[in-house]
């Protein structure tokens, strides 16, 4: 083990960007003050930031799974806007007796998740920029840019009544894993079915692919705080109500149901807490599923509103429509919008 | 006093971008998955972090202040390219039990500092995105875009032996406001002098109206790490060495004597300890000031290569040349590279 205070700055950094993709845009990458870049079109941004205790807990952290979590809810948001990404600076904190090796694993966790956002929408995305600081506390703070052509920006504002409701990729599945975590659960001696549950908790795995089959939607936006929560955002910037099928999400709670069961099982036998749980207090194994889909946010889900004529494209399946109206609600009666905001309200 | 605990996280965003300029070139703001914005020519983009304890402690904080700190270090890394400010994303923790006074405080700070640097390059810097977090400790995360033409960025390696080496703002007066911090005193009980250097450390004023009046430098640098080592990339990145003239910097070292002398005095009747000073163990008042000067870098001062017939402009002196070879050298002799790195080496 080679801890980093052992090592220098500029040392490490050339380790950790050993991977670091050519990019053709790249006109001065990381070195200098600054990096240059060439963007095509109008440029997208968007900023997040994991910190440890809040986001994770040293107790679950998997260094690996970390990069590609950061990486995966900044590229999210790019591609929500219907960008293909352009580059990604990394701001990190991390202990000074911090393993190199641990950190190149965070950065492997990066680069895996850049490629595989960059395969699916056949750009490269490469690291242009970032700060390495030392810190009590892992923080990772990502700002990812991408670029679309002018108008073509997909926003959260242009759902119309009659729309149909569409999702790529799943909601539910992370707030499973973090609840199957409080439940004292771990990914090294979870079965297959529930670590797969716990693995998208710690590294979510956004469909990028189904925004090239997305044809022009009328509204899109990256399920990262919970359908309740992000849909309702999307039903007042458009002014319109979002009506959820149940019967369309059942093949997202179905799923759910045996995790929900060990879940039950272990808060029942008084097992550990589940103090950050988003789901109140359920009281079956498909309430708490179904409270896990609405407002579950992690798994970095796309929605997306499109006439309902238009043929949804390859990895979208219809969960809904769009009303007249102002709320968001589950075959008729009103949802409140319960998913994930820090200083809780 | 009202806690951000007791807000939800939307109502703190709005409450803290209330100031948030109004620019042409922001087509999305804050608010949807990511910003949309058009930007004109290359991108730049730089991004730095602050961290409570390793940048800053709660004894000194200001949050006013902070703020400024946390904008000016990564605007004067985009002006240092030669670059226009075209936007910050700003990224935050902090305990959920802050007052949200302060966190207005820190955001007016932030703004402050943006207009400081849009008023002196005549554009609009807004604050396009970002993100809002509960830790334990504070950490603030910023992304800072510009725009800068095609073959018009300055990078630090065009550097030709011959030029003249300028100075536009301040090396030292940071470093002197750290160890004075370190040797107890405080802004609010320390003389205007002294107070100055303090405010200087916690919220460097970067000249970024010299920029304006630069010219075509050969070369350039953010001088945020300390001369001897960022005059030290300039010199590797350009294959030159770089002699640093003492009598030239007198203007620089004097205004340190007094605090110098404060400092050694505080040291030598075993007051409060240095164990993050950057200047080993100085002798007398002069050589302390000196390795200020030569080691301190959190003013920002901007360093330029210029051939020397060329007229430097207003708000630039000269501190020396750039010579064949690899080193950076004072009055000839090699100075060691030992300001400011993370992980110690």
């Amino acid at each position: 083990m080679t801890r980093l205070s052992e090592l220098g700055e500029s040392h490490i950094i050339s380790r950790v960007l050993t991977r670091n993709p050519e990019s053709a845009h790249v006109i001065v990458g990381p070195g200098d003050d600054a990096a240059v870049t060439a963007p095509e079109g109008r440029l997208v941004s968007t900023a997040d930031m994991l910190v440890e205790n809040e986001d994770f807990t040293r107790d679950w952290l998997d260094w690996d799974l970390l990069g590609r979590k950061a990486a995966a809810q900044n590229l999210a948001d790019v591609c929500a806007m219907g960008a293909d990404p352009h580059g990604l600076l990394v701001s990190l904190a991390v202990p000074d007796d911090t393993d190199i090796a641990d950190l190149e694993a965070l950065y492997s966790g990066l680069f895996d998740e850049a490629e595989r956002a960059g395969t699916a929408l056949e750009c490269t995305v490469p690291i242009i920029g970032g700060d390495l600081s030392s810190s009590g506390l892992i923080v990772i703070a990502i700002t990812a840019l991408g670029t679309v052509r002018e108008d073509a920006a997909f926003l959260r504002s242009g759902a119309q009544p009659g729309d149909a409701l569409y999702l790529a990729g799943t909601v539910g599945r992370a707030a499973a894993g973090l609840d199957l975590l409080f439940a004292g659960l771990r990914r090294e001696t979870a079965g297959p079915e529930l670590r797969a549950l716990i693995d998208t908790q710690l590294a979510p795995r956004p469909d990028y692919g189904a925004l090239r089959t997305v044809g022009t939607p009328s509204a899109m936006i990256d399920v990262s705080d919970g359908l309740s929560l992000d849909l309702a955002r999307v039903a007042a910037a458009s002014g319109v109500g979002i009506d959820l099928d149940r019967a369309l999400l059942r093949d997202l709670i179905d799923p759910l149901l045996p995790a929900a069961e060990v879940v039950l099982d272990v808060r029942a036998t008084g097992g550990a807490g589940d103090a950050d749980s988003s789901d109140g207090r359920a009281a079956t194994a498909d309430d708490l599923a179904l409270s896990w889909v609405l407002d579950g946010g992690e798994d970095h889900g796309f929605a997306a509103s499109a006439p309902s004529r238009q043929d949804p494209g390859v990895g979208w399946r219809r969960i809904g429509e769009i009303r007249t109206g102002h709320d968001v609600s589950l075959d008729g009666t009103p949802v409140p919008a319960s998913g994930f905001s820090h200083f809780g309200k």
